[in-house]
């Protein structure tokens, strides 16, 4: 979670929303990505889905066996769909989402009896942390 | 949507699954894509964030202003979260997708009171043409 909130320290460095994910498997980070929909010019390009395109790519496999994601912001529906297409093992996320969040807010989309692939949930792991980010960030807006 | 038909056959003839989308604004196709997650080893390679972030590209704006996305199958809850995030006016979709469909389906994502989005939802258009490219599909790999 170190690294992922590095990579969050990274997005909030390009004005992008302070958040970062790795995709880590046998203990190797293998996917990074930060959220940069704004540079980019790509709404789908949240720190999740830049992290599994990157793992992706180097297992060159569309399923990522055997890997976790390790994320600094609850995960919204577009990624948690990503999580689960992914055949991600073990999600462990910072800070809820009670506004933008699909997996303990709104959808609760592993909750979903449709839902194809459900990982392990680990939540508010250094969650403190991946606020006082998002906190620093929006108040540095105003 | 023959135009996302098209693309939906192009899927097929590189053996994806069949689903194909565009983007379109006023009245102009800006944005293309079909399935491809195998090909591309990449997990999101849906056809609706292809096209999404094909569009996103040619207007250089992570928000996608009076656009419209067409596309052959009901989309799953990682492209219905694009779709909201991309800020997509009107959502048309061909066949719905009970298994793995999140807008009639499942979470029903944009009757979600978090949503922070929610396109016009046209569903049910040339359904049976996609439909019959999906069946034929699974038929032949059987």
């Amino acid at each position: 979670m170190t690294a992922a909130l590095a990579l969050a320290r990274q997005a909030m460095d390009e004005n992008e929303v302070p958040v970062g994910a790795v995709v880590v498997k046998n203990q190797q980070i293998i996917g990074r990505g930060f959220n940069r929909p704004l540079a980019t010019h790509d709404p789908t390009a949240h720190a999740e889905i830049a992290a599994i395109r990157d793992a992706a790519q180097f297992l060159g496999n569309d399923r990522l066996q055997d890997c976790d994601i390790w994320v600094t912001l609850e995960p919204c529906a577009m990624c948690a769909g990503a999580i689960a297409h992914a055949r991600i093992k073990r999600l462990y996320f910072g800070a809820g989402d009670a506004k933008g969040g699909a997996v303990e807010h709104g959808p609760i989309l592993f909750g979903q009896s449709t839902v194809h692939h459900k990982p392990e949930i680990y939540g508010g792991i250094m969650a403190e942390e991946a606020t006082a980010l998002l906190k620093l960030f929006f108040q540095s807006r105003r």
